[in-house]
């Protein structure tokens, strides 16, 4: 099916990358060579844990926009203190923090993506700093346009100016961009803008059955994968 | 010969692309079914020739910054003045000030990104907009990592802030970033902020004989092509 659609625009963490399963894996790579051992996943969980709390103090103008790499290092001292862990250096502390800049996509993203950039411009609109975004493009082969998002626009989604200011950055109107997430709250955001929506289920985003296996809004279209998207809009 | 840059960052217009024969050859594409005729070469050159007057207003403060495909379209007003053409409809000047977007890089260019791009961060650090920049990559192939430059800074080359926004998108301190150009002003202000330099002897940008054959400037590097400079950073 052909959509009027020119760009797609795409949620990052949770979506395109396992967020989950790579900082559990570099948590694990980083800290069992010190002697310490943690539940990994949990680790995890609890770092990502404290992500919308921190964008908040943003999104309500508590303290300025910055890069969500600094939101993250102020996380991560929150969840060290939370597991016990003490006596890192700021360099080990400055390198786990980059784990985020080390995350994995899921197995349809690569392809899915390559087939789509046939027929669409395709930039993440990522709450992910430019160079984050830059790291996981090049070590997963995303084909990006241009990188959006939060970093362009100076605040975090789901502030409106996130999605604006993205479909400006391509001279499009929204009503001809669509926001690609795994979360409905994104697209929910999105859709109030004129943005068309493409829901991907992620069912184990958190763990087991632990993500979104379906959109809790309307939404135009909800696929389980990329390559299925690709089929559906008939890249 | 290696060297400590992670970042190459690009100018365009005039380095990688020769906007001076695409845009003769889009006047004439444009005008030549209307009949018009001109001196296409001094159509583009006088439209070219607006160019950092128009800047000149954002840089000094005097105008809000825009994109340059504003500046452009201002531009092209005073150029169809200046040479007599009238009655074009909003709809023709619209996508006549596009001709911009689909400009053609030098022979040696896509070649030479691509060889870049398995040593170096790679992004335009251009005067163009975002969608601008991102028309004239996929038309050329220009694999960047992200579009950098004037949009992401909010002024104009070579004002310091371009430069520094630049570098701090790639979380990079400037002097491990490398600012690629064709002009020794664009790299004379690179330098001063601490950015290595390569200068690409572009000779013909202006017409035979009207671009730099070789900088003015000191420069780390000086090179015909962006395959020797891929050739001299070791890439």
């Amino acid at each position: 099916m052909a959509v009027a659609a020119k760009a797609l625009f795409f949620d990052v963490f949770g979506t395109l990358v396992d967020w989950r399963g790579s900082i559990a894996r570099e948590a694990r790579t980083f800290f069992e060579p010190r002697g310490v051992t943690l539940d990994w996943p949990a680790f995890a969980d609890a770092w990502r844990g404290e992500y919308q709390g921190a964008m908040d103090e943003v999104r309500t103008g508590r303290i300025a926009f910055c890069k969500l790499d600094v939101l993250h290092r102020r996380n991560l001292e929150i969840t060290l203190t939370r597991f016990g862990v003490t006596g890192l250096s700021e360099d080990d502390k400055r390198n786990l923090n980059l784990a985020w800049h080390r995350l994995d996509a899921w197995p349809d993203v690569p392809k899915g993506l390559a087939r789509l950039k046939r027929q669409f411009l395709l930039a993440p609109v990522s709450n992910g700093n430019i160079s984050l975004m830059v790291d996981l493009g090049r070590r997963n082969d995303l084909p990006w346009d241009a990188i959006l998002g939060a970093e362009i626009a100076g605040d975090y989604k789901p502030k409106p100016k996130v999605y604006l200011a993205s479909a400006a950055a391509f001279d499009l109107a929204p009503g001809v961009c669509m926001m690609v997430a795994a979360h409905s709250k994104d697209l929910a955001a999105a859709a109030a803008l004129d943005l068309r929506t493409a829901h991907v289920a992620r069912p184990n985003e958190h763990g087991p059955g632990g993500g979104e296996a379906a959109p809790t809004v309307p939404v135009d279209f909800a696929v389980q994968s990329l390559e299925e998207l690709a089929e559906k809009l008939g890249a």
